[in-house]
């Protein structure tokens, strides 16, 4: 199609920043929509966030989680893909700013979600690494399985001990979730494998500053989570806040913790889509939206999932995880194609809760559905088969059940490579 | 066991530098000698070498074609593994001189391998980088797919064009390979992912700056790969040595190709083993040693591999292959067996040659067995059999079965992630 073919024929044209759950789930419940739709994302791939921690803890490699966004959309003809960086939306033009020039919208659905946030601490992100990226999981990875290498060539016992201590700061699902599978990595996985030291001796740490774990979840299943973290072996300080982190470890409360392994699953922050649509946002920058999800002002401006305050109908908030964004991204698509077809509107944004579910480890979670709460071996069974079912792409599902029943039944971890970082002659890698 | 206990008791102690197929099989050999071995690597894994050029072109994860040196001996309870650079041997001491200490030895078998070599243009490797360890298998990936994305949205025609050229250097198995597996990927995987470029309109050009292709194999394979290579797109020019390399292109005879894209695969040369052992060594590097592996007037140091300049006892070249450097460790843990219960040595080492095989694409391969030759389908299928039977781990045969099984039938490929690299701010990822 030339460009004067484009420009008398074009259809609407909907422009989708971000293919988290919102900004893909959004694309493809517009794909019998007579739109054009651009969706736009810096990286290649849609990550399937919630197993992140896995490839941190060396059970899943990174493309086990992760789809390339084109493959995903390769069918959906009236779907294109762009890889480019946003760096800013001009709305008096309707065009979304990036690095590979402005592309234009009639509509806009901004889906950025969210990074870690350190409240101010941005020090202590070079010390505690966050996970929200698959470059986060595999750096994670390389810090934990180097601790176990330099622990076995260590020369003194502080050293050691500090090299094979582990903090995780944050107790929600992915501390949990990380500090469960970081303790069955040191007393399973590696157990055999080291000469000097013995890795069932490294200490796991959970360190939250609220009153309990898991604070989402009802007060009997955070008790259950927290002490089947204490029988894997995690140490879980509940009530103490970190009030300072270095490379030789953290201050939790009034006790010193000495350790080289520190990892950050405390605070989210919205992307920076605030700031470009000068909206207005919320205390950690999340854009406060109207009931049908669009910003105030500008009805062609939506905004979905980790990026937005999305609230229900009664004002209460609707929480950051995978199926709040999903929903959002189709009640928006929903609006889009009533828009265009001239008939009401399907109103506010109305968010369905389903339930809760966290893992702990090997035959251990937790999952609040309201009406029912299951913990130990159901949820994690539970728990598992969601997670699965949930992953993009067939071929990803019978990785992940592969690489999980491997691991369960020999207790091995498949993916325990130190890979990047810096390999130079003079350095160690 | 105390510092003292084991000056009194202790075993003969061998130290193996390097976990590729040599070192490894020397240490696998040595598993009920009463020894100590040490194993020193400055990577955590052994890797599956010859399937590498399958992670640069996206058809397997890292994790598929590695396996953590300590899980391949967990059960060898005679054998430590240590992580570190290895910087220096000190002879006269006995020591291996490491970044975590020295590391006394009675005997000590050298196998550190090969890197790529650009016969005096060390400049160019920064535009053509080589395969040799993981890290640059996963940076030739994301190359190649960036490539593709900023197809994608380029601007004019001609820097579409040099885009979509890949050159590869070096018309040895490795680079058949990677040649072939980059025409795949634009002509099957890819092909329905963009909307502004067809991805099957990338070139791929194979360069060889000898007389063949494959010049290791029978005139007749080299010719039918080359004719499999011309049906799946490859573009192959041999006795075209380059001459000039940059960002924009390569030169080849009198032809300037451009091409953002250029990989190496034309030479390799031996690890820095020579000059840590103050060895002869011949115009690549690789130490000259006795009939037995060892080095002259150092009966207690073997080198085997592709560290070695290995013949056959009537003086022939033995090439620089997996089953070679297998073979080579297995001999030499032999001897020091043999030695130590002061039998007869086995004598001098004589490579069996199993075969020679390289794969071009999908049901293409070639095969030389000396008194028989396959190719094609027959030849595809044999290839990948014995590709699976080596590799290390039942997992990994499982994970690799499975990708490729998913590849076969969907013609997709799994791994296909742009990951790493510049991740800031500022810059496009």
């Amino acid at each position: 199609m030339t460009q004067s073919e484009s420009e008398t024929t074009r259809r609407h044209r909907v422009v989708v920043i971000g293919a988290g759950f919102g900004g893909l789930s959004a694309v493809r419940a517009l794909r019998a929509a007579p739109v054009d739709v651009t969706v736009i994302d810096r990286r290649n791939y849609h990550l399937f966030q919630p197993l992140l921690y896995q490839v941190a803890t060396a059970g899943l490699s990174p493309a086990d989680i992760a789809a390339p966004i084109r493959s995903i959309l390769a069918r959906q003809r009236n779907a294109r893909v762009l890889m480019a960086r946003v760096s800013g939306i001009d709305k008096s033009a309707r065009e979304v700013i990036t690095e590979s020039g402005r592309v234009p919208y009639d509509t806009l659905i901004v889906a950025t979600g969210a990074r870690h946030a350190y409240f101010g601490r941005d020090d202590w992100e070079a010390v505690a690494p966050g996970l929200k990226k698959i470059d986060d999981a595999t750096a994670i990875r390389r810090r934990i399985l180097l601790a176990f290498e330099r622990a076995e060539t260590a020369q003194d016992e502080a050293t050691r001990r500090a090299l094979l201590s582990f903090v995780v700061i944050g107790g929600g699902p992915t501390g949990v979730e990380l500090a469960g599978a970081i303790a069955e990595l040191a007393r399973n996985a590696l157990v055999r494998d080291f000469r000097a030291i013995d890795p069932r001796l490294a200490r796991v740490l959970l360190i939250e500053g609220g009153k309990r774990v898991l604070a989402s979840f009802p007060e009997a299943l955070s008790a259950a989570a927290q002490r089947d973290l204490a029988r894997l072996g995690v140490e879980v300080r509940v009530g103490k806040p970190v009030t300072a982190c270095d490379a030789d470890g953290v201050v939790a409360g009034d006790e010193r913790i000495p350790a080289r392994t520190v990892i950050w699953a405390a605070g989210v922050a919205a992307s920076p889509a605030a700031k470009w649509l000068g909206a207005a946002h919320d205390r950690v920058g999340r854009v406060i939206v109207e009931p049908d999800l669009s910003v105030a002002g500008h009805p062609e401006i939506f905004v979905v999932g980790d990026t937005a305050a999305m609230t229900t109908p009664d004002g209460r908030p609707v929480p950051g995880i995978a199926p709040a964004a999903k929903q959002g991204g189709i009640h928006v698509a929903r609006t889009i194609c009533a828009r265009l077809a001239d008939v009401p509107a399907p109103g506010p944004f109305r968010y369905r809760h389903f339930g809760n579910l966290a893992t702990i480890g090997r035959g251990s979670a937790v999952a609040d559905f309201g009406w029912i709460q299951v913990k130990g071996l159901a949820a994690w069974w539970l728990w598992g088969a969601a997670h699965v079912f949930f992953l993009i792409g067939f071929r990803n599902r019978v990785a992940v059940i592969l690489d999980w029943l491997w691991a369960y039944v020999t207790y091995q971890r498949g993916a325990r490579l130190i890979t990047g970082g810096d390999d130079g002659p003079e350095h160690a890698a």
